[in-house]
């Protein structure tokens, strides 16, 4: 077994650390949104048959025109975990480079595959030997984005070489202009992740897509096998990717300015982070986040920069007076 | 692209060969429970939250009565196709051996791996070569059985020779005496997959277990990444399989006899199946096919059996009438 890695989410293991129901823990340790959609009607039958091609077909017509992918009709997925795991399958003209720190599930599944991945800075710590590229974008869980021009470019080079550019956008609903899916069909080289459960506050459902051209989708169809998404996720993805996007990104929207006014108050700065998450900078880190589990708050810190810790949003005003009063009572 | 096989469940594309809407046709080509269970609630956490440990060790606990595995807490999965999918990174000392014919998904697995898998017929065709052997038991189509002294036999001479024995009992909840699993934890090299949908009528929602020793199960799981089985999937796992089976179990067995009344009175000849479909055996197969094509009748052919079709099993009485009334309309 591969070290596992402890991401956020853990709020069983964390009542059991600092007592408490862990349904009465408020868990502000993932990038999630916080008010998940009102569930639609699923059809009995999205349950009980496997799911079949119409259902798969509409789900993907209606992802083209929400990720506005042009001629490319977006691969569903069960969670865009499920993809990374099998990105060491596309084999690599060169090593490995993963624009780090970055979302660690990727350096483990090449380590997993006896692939070992450089983790590089910058685009400019590149090397001519790197055949496979990763970059979260925007970044988890310190924001930092590339720019379209920027990672065109990157696609080029590699391109050239016969390399790969992988881009994961799972945090990029929330700033669809910098994405490269509108690209995608004249980059033949390029794979990217998009996650649905994140922004339409559904992550339990397990759904992503893949968005490239034709031979590297039917790579991954194939790696995946035969109804590799549940009926429920292809039928709940067709109405919600097709309904009112903007309410919700507003409100996400809002609660991330309620969340910084929060931190702001709590004189902690924040460093970056995206529309879903703020990443504040602290040396007193280790310190806070011991504080809040006392308070049954969970947020996610990191091993590999001990002074950062990573704040999700509060559903609403009432949970945001709860994490001020940790806050408060930490300050005092 | 690796050919992909036609499965039952393609009444999308059965329908626009035949004309009708795909809601309006009787699906008989899955081996599937036609009456699903009643849903439970879900929780909204189950489908808004990343799937929780707590969520994980309720499903396995819950899975391990049910399977009466012993030691051995089953590990949930997202449909037993994603473990066949895996089944070629197992490596093998020795050659693969599948017991042929059956689901058409393991030599698939295999080729799509460069790893091909010799079809042998019966346990005696095995040589010592062969250090990995797929056994679905009971068989799908034909529903042969081999019994647990057999392939516990089995089982012990390939590990002597360090080779493993995958059984696959997708069809094996109406049979639980002839089960492995309360046999799984004094057999090493022993792995069994279980679906779930398939008994419960909820096929759509993608879950599986796996049951083996711990270090093959950490195999499984390291593969599938964190995340791989859906919150809802969980939390219906741990309601149902917790609950009145009996009654469940008892209105499949009504089923099947209707289905076995229907077939005869069609003087159409039952060679074999399971709980949840029958095989017919009949040269005429193909015209039998296309005739209930035309009546909006879809059931299973077999490109390498031309004589046989599988019959799933009809919701109720009404639908029995459907299906004898379109068979009569053959025999005139």
């Amino acid at each position: 077994m591969t070290n596992r890695i402890v991401h956020g989410g853990g709020i069983t293991a964390a009542a059991r650390l600092y007592g408490g129901r862990p349904e009465d823990w408020l868990d502000l340790s993932t990038g999630i949104n916080p008010n998940p959609i009102a569930l639609p009607d699923i059809s009995v039958s999205a349950w009980h048959r496997l799911p079949d091609q119409h259902l798969v077909e509409r789900a993907r017509e209606v992802a083209r025109a929400y990720y506005r992918s042009g001629d490319i009709l977006p691969l569903p997925i069960p969670g865009t975990q499920s993809a990374i795991q099998l990105l060491p399958r596309l084999g690599s003209a060169g090593s490995v480079a993963i624009l780090s720190p970055t979302y660690g599930e990727y350096a483990r599944a090449f380590a997993l595959a006896g692939m070992p991945a450089f983790k590089i800075t910058g685009v400019d710590d590149l090397t001519s030997e790197q055949g496979l590229v990763i970059a979260v974008n925007p970044n988890n869980p310190d924001g930092r984005m590339l720019s379209v021009g920027r990672l065109r470019e990157l696609h080029d080079r590699l391109q050239r070489r016969g390399g790969i550019l992988v881009v994961d956008e799972a945090f990029g609903d929330m700033e669809p202009e910098s994405s490269l899916a509108p690209y995608a069909s004249s980059m033949p080289n390029l794979i990217i992740f998009r996650s649905f459960g994140k922004f339409f506050g559904l992550a339990g459902l397990r759904l992503g897509f893949v968005i490239a051209q034709v031979s590297l989708l039917e790579r991954f169809e194939d790696w995946l096998g035969p109804w590799a998404v549940s009926g429920p996720a292809l039928s709940l993805a067709a109405s919600s990717m097709a309904g009112d996007t903007t309410t919700i990104r507003n409100r996400i929207s809002d609660r991330r300015s309620a969340l910084d006014a929060v931190l702001r108050r709590a004189r902690l700065q924040v460093a970056g982070g995206t529309g879903l998450f703020a990443l504040v900078a602290d040396d007193r880190a280790s310190d806070i986040y011991s504080h809040l589990c006392r308070h049954h708050i969970l947020v996610r810190k990191f091993d590999y920069a001990p002074n950062w810790l990573r704040f999700g949003l509060a559903p609403d005003e009432v949970v945001d007076r709860r994490l001020a009063g940790a806050l408060e009572a930490y300050s005092i």
